[in-house]
């Protein structure tokens, strides 16, 4: 099956957010496909794998939508930079997979799986050196300040989660921080980048990127949340997942806080990496105590806060489409 | 012990085609401590660790004397420019270390063996945000394009020489695009970045990139060389590390031609990646027949070249130190 089929597929099935801007999401996944082409057949048939995997595409429907809402706009460049933003995020999946030992993502094999650690880990680089070509060529000094400041918090903050594994005491001292770094600066510059090229007023560029900011802890608490009470067969990865490399996310920190079992709770999790069936038990305490709930509230939350910036941004069907989106980032099931 | 210190004694040490530019890469030591600074304790340490490691410096020395060569220069740009290239060296090398389980290097341990590949892989993506950081800061749109699109070329290349690990026929396929791009045109890149920098005329770039390229050829062959034929007391690696990781570089190619033997030495390399037993066997045919001494040929060549370039160039202490440097890459046992 051809890619371009495959897009077409995905077309038919695309969240409503996505619709108003449909035609520049293709023209993303085509930028994809020609920027990852190389005549060295590993470094094609690993990134062309990556990419007919699929996935949301957030992180370059973010550029796309902010540029649309700010106005003007240069389409090479914005797909440029949008699709940089994609190999970054894709990247870092893999160096990640890498380094969890992840076998299966979105129910399928891996990078690592397919190919081995060694051809992922120089798979990963050859995916950043594209996106550092692309942004070169598109972005521009404002964008490229806003990315290389993000890509040094992303791996601070990606060594930090590192160092922390199975450690509750860091973990709690620093979750938000890790969230924050990891994830929602850098969906907050996919949209200040889009800003930029869309000619936004400071004002208006503020409030994009806040959107983001806001979007991104929302989006990774969501994660956080299916990791201990998703649908495995929905997912595709087991629940408790992050329990058992160590990562104690919050509904474990809130249940930490809410459960009446709350000594017994902490006593497990001080004991260091849970077992599979331990990590069961734990999700389950975890949801019977109330705490996946308060952690999609405080999810719903950062989505009203996300909501409230684009009030202030002119109306227009992208600016709506971004409302969706904070709707369609808790709403989501995988 | 001080890195400050440290260097200080470096100083004392460093090579004559160091001298001319002792302060300046002093201060490329001084910015490479700025620029890893981190709160994340893991992420400062690694780097640090890296730093006080040492190294020869000679990508960030190739920006500095090319820039000075050239004649007018902003020490901030340069010096920014410096330092990114030799933070992307050190990224590749960590990371080529996670990938070929390198347990030492320098003598000293290296990161895997230290942090382990999870810290190390991420380790290397966190100095490679730092370098794109102070690029964007430093380089402009020239320098940017340029390393930018070595760094393609390089991670293609990494990628190629993975895939061809313990395969003899695409190593003599492609042993010369692997150290072109893998070694030769980063130092080409260096020096053309120096050129830019230094406001080179564009014939100098030229000819200064040119002078790198050649270098870098030189480069790659002299460490091939004493791969085979080093002392392991001073390179700090076993002899035929190369061919126990099947790959399979000039001395080895150049015997296959040149060898009376080189039937069975064939064979034995077909046989997949050798034990070190098997490699310090074909590490001893390969210096009897010749081919490290045809091999060495090859690398004087290649200086030669590069020295041809440099008889264009305005004449300067820091032209005569690039002459000497040059003598200086095929000279070295380590």
């Amino acid at each position: 099956m051809s890619v371009s089929f495959l897009h077409k597929y995905l077309d038919e099935t695309r969240p409503g957010w996505a619709v108003a801007i449909a035609r520049e999401l293709d023209m993303v996944e085509r930028t994809l496909e020609t920027t990852i082409c190389s005549d060295v057949p590993t470094a094609y048939d690993l990134s062309i794998g990556l990419l007919s995997a699929g996935g949301k595409r957030i992180r370059p429907a973010l550029v796309v939508l902010s540029a649309l809402a700010s106005g003007e706009y240069d389409s090479q460049r914005m797909l440029g930079v949008a699709a940089a933003a994609e190999l970054v995020h894709m990247a870092s999946l893999v160096h990640d997979d890498v380094v969890d030992e992840t076998r299966e993502r979105r129910g399928a094999r891996t990078a690592n799986e397919n190919w081995g650690n060694k051809i992922s880990v120089l798979g990963g680089d050859y995916l950043l050196s594209k996106a550092f070509q692309l942004l070169v060529a598109n972005g521009g000094p404002d964008v490229l300040r806003a990315l290389s400041a993000t890509a040094v918090r992303m791996t601070e903050s990606e060594m930090l989660q590192a160092s922390a594994e199975g450690d509750l005491a860091l973990w709690e001292a620093n979750y938000w921080r890790i969230i924050r770094d990891k994830t929602a600066h850098f969906l907050g510059a996919c949209c200040e980048c889009g800003a930029y090229i869309g000619g936004a007023d400071p004002r208006t560029r503020d409030l994009l990127r806040e959107y983001g900011v806001q979007l991104g802890l929302a989006f990774q608490i969501t994660d956080d949340v299916l990791d201990i009470a998703g649908d495995p067969a929905v997912t595709g990865k087991a629940t408790g997942s992050d329990l058992t490399q160590g990562k104690y996310t919050l509904p474990v920190l809130l249940a930490l806080r809410n459960s009446g079992d709350a000594a017994s709770l902490r006593a497990m999790l001080m004991s260091g990496k849970l077992t599979r069936d331990e990590a069961e038990l734990v999700a389950a305490k975890v949801i019977e105590c109330g705490a996946v709930d308060d952690a999609r509230g405080v999810a719903v939350e950062c989505v009203d806060k996300a909501r409230e910036q684009l009030r202030e941004v002119v109306a227009s069907d992208y600016a709506q489409a971004l409302d969706a989106l904070a709707g369609f980032v808790i709403g989501r099931e995988a």
